[in-house]
């Protein structure tokens, strides 16, 4: 039966294709990525590829010519650009995701599979002012279209899942750090490009202050708790399928001190020009914050800041 | 420039075009109702009438011909057709109304009226096991797919609002008292019967128990506050749009008494037969509840269940 993985091209999903392709081959026997195009460098085993746009109707037919036992949904317009075009943010951060759903839906009410659905969600279902202290019982309140399509999505994925439509899971992703310099439109991309940039040897000017907090988790704990909760068993995890993954939450300053810890002329090449919208929106996610039902499911997160440098720092 | 009531046709759709039927002149010369068909009763006045399913292009076609300047979208498969029916509830609940908010943003980029869109949200929005206490900072967790549905539609206006789109308010009904005995599916229903059947000399079986509390408004106040929010400035409402309307939080006994206290042999002829899922689902509303929001914007509820019991009795 299908895997399916969209978005697959993306920094996330071609780092999950990577892992479930050097996963056991019963595992991946039907692994089946799917994105507008497939780069060479994603597709090492020549892997089949479904090339589409997840938008397209005529993709999903045949992403479902098979049975789909899991499906990996990575696609979507990220923050920034969808701020900026509110209709191919809606086409395909909700339209498309709802389309996808409903694929699932109709597998299932036909008498097939019942889709494990890891949905790739994201800490911008809290919007700003961001609350004091974030849990998981925090009530979501976006400020972005891209949050709010997200949360849209996550109540339609608990829903159906109750229904039996689907067993969903929807894991809210923090800053993955250290992205490499891609213009994609996070907004929040300054956290990858506060580490990677100074330490390449560039002068490096962040849009947030020092006292700026933010949220973040390795690529590697990412795909890791992905690919557990892809796993676990659906009652294990109870009728709400969305949980924040595991992260570091620390300030500017203490990136940036970790920095000067393994290279201070490093530390000495950034610099500060805040942005209040960015600093209001990625920049004040609370130092008091649990990520309790994750963790009781085995998610894991970076031990501290200096892991996560070493860890970059060993993979250049 | 139009005023559009959807779902026109229904309880509280009829009364609402009643209520502005009556208003003056100015304020009705283009009020344009729409339902699936037009009931004689409904259109006392020879109003103009746009007979259509909500879920058709076409419609939405007729609908904006004109400037459209305020929306009452009232137009739902109620909760228990829509958990009978997962489809028809998904197609009018969640995509006929993200069709509408679609229209009426193309209205406003193409610089035509900011609509100001009033939505008949539920308090399904908060699911099984219901909270002790539920004011406004409580987070939504539907377990009904209509409120599922609600829900997302109340984040799509939230963000429809913050971008300049619509200008919407969202409020959550609570069980509107004392309808007609019509089977639409809605599952909360009993809580009219128990009133209007044992005062109307016939007995009545009551699906939860007298220990069930429940929240309920008369039509009066719903359709007051529904026409109060239309008119107030958006910005005395916040960013965030939604809110309950303030409403009796009563137990099925202390209706019983109050029915007693009027007419002694009608409180006798209500029996009890509880079914577990409509005890949970729509029988264990905190009586520890605030509505401090939408009282706060003058929005006005009843102020005894005696008074809901004595309107009823002189309306018949």
């Amino acid at each position: 039966m299908r895997t399916l993985v969209t978005g697959a091209a993306g920094y996330l999903g071609s780092a999950l294709v990577r892992a479930l392709s050097n996963a056991p081959i019963a595992d991946t026997g039907s692994l089946l990525p799917t994105d507008r195009a497939a780069p060479a460098s994603v597709s090492p085993h020549a892997l089949p590829w479904a090339a589409g746009d997840i938008g397209d109707p005529a993709l999903l037919d045949r992403l479902f010519t098979e049975p789909v036992e899991t499906v990996f949904h990575f696609a979507g317009i990220v923050s920034g650009a969808a701020e900026a075009d509110y209709e191919a943010g809606k086409r395909v951060n909700l339209d498309a995701t709802i389309a996808l759903l409903e694929r699932c839906r109709h597998q299932a009410v036909r008498g097939g599979p019942v889709v494990r659905f890891v949905y790739a969600s994201s800490i911008a279902v809290f919007g700003t002012p961001l609350p004091r202290r974030i849990d998981d019982t925090t009530a979501p309140a976006p400020t972005l279209s891209y949050g709010a399509h997200k949360r849209a999505c996550e109540l339609l994925i608990d829903d159906c899942t109750r229904r039996g439509f689907l067993d969903g899971r929807a894991l809210r992703l923090s800053g993955v750090v250290v992205r490499p310099p891609l213009a994609n439109g996070a907004l929040s991309g300054f956290n990858s490009d506060l580490i990677r940039e100074p330490l390449a040897g560039r002068r490096y000017v962040c849009p947030v202050s020092p006292e700026a907090t933010i949220w973040i988790t390795s690529l590697l704990h990412v795909i890791g708790n992905l690919m557990r909760l892809a796993r676990i068993d659906g009652a294990a995890i109870g009728p709400l399928r969305e949980m924040t993954t595991p992260s570091l939450a620390v300030s500017v300053a203490a990136i940036v001190e970790a920095i000067r810890r393994v290279d201070a002329p490093a530390a000495e090449r950034i610099g500060y020009r805040p942005h209040p919208a960015i600093e209001a929106q990625f920049g004040r996610w609370p130092l008091d914050c649990a990520f309790d039902k994750g963790r009781a499911l085995g998610l894991a997160t970076d031990a501290s800041i200096d892991d996560v440098i070493r860890i970059h720092r060993e993979a250049r």
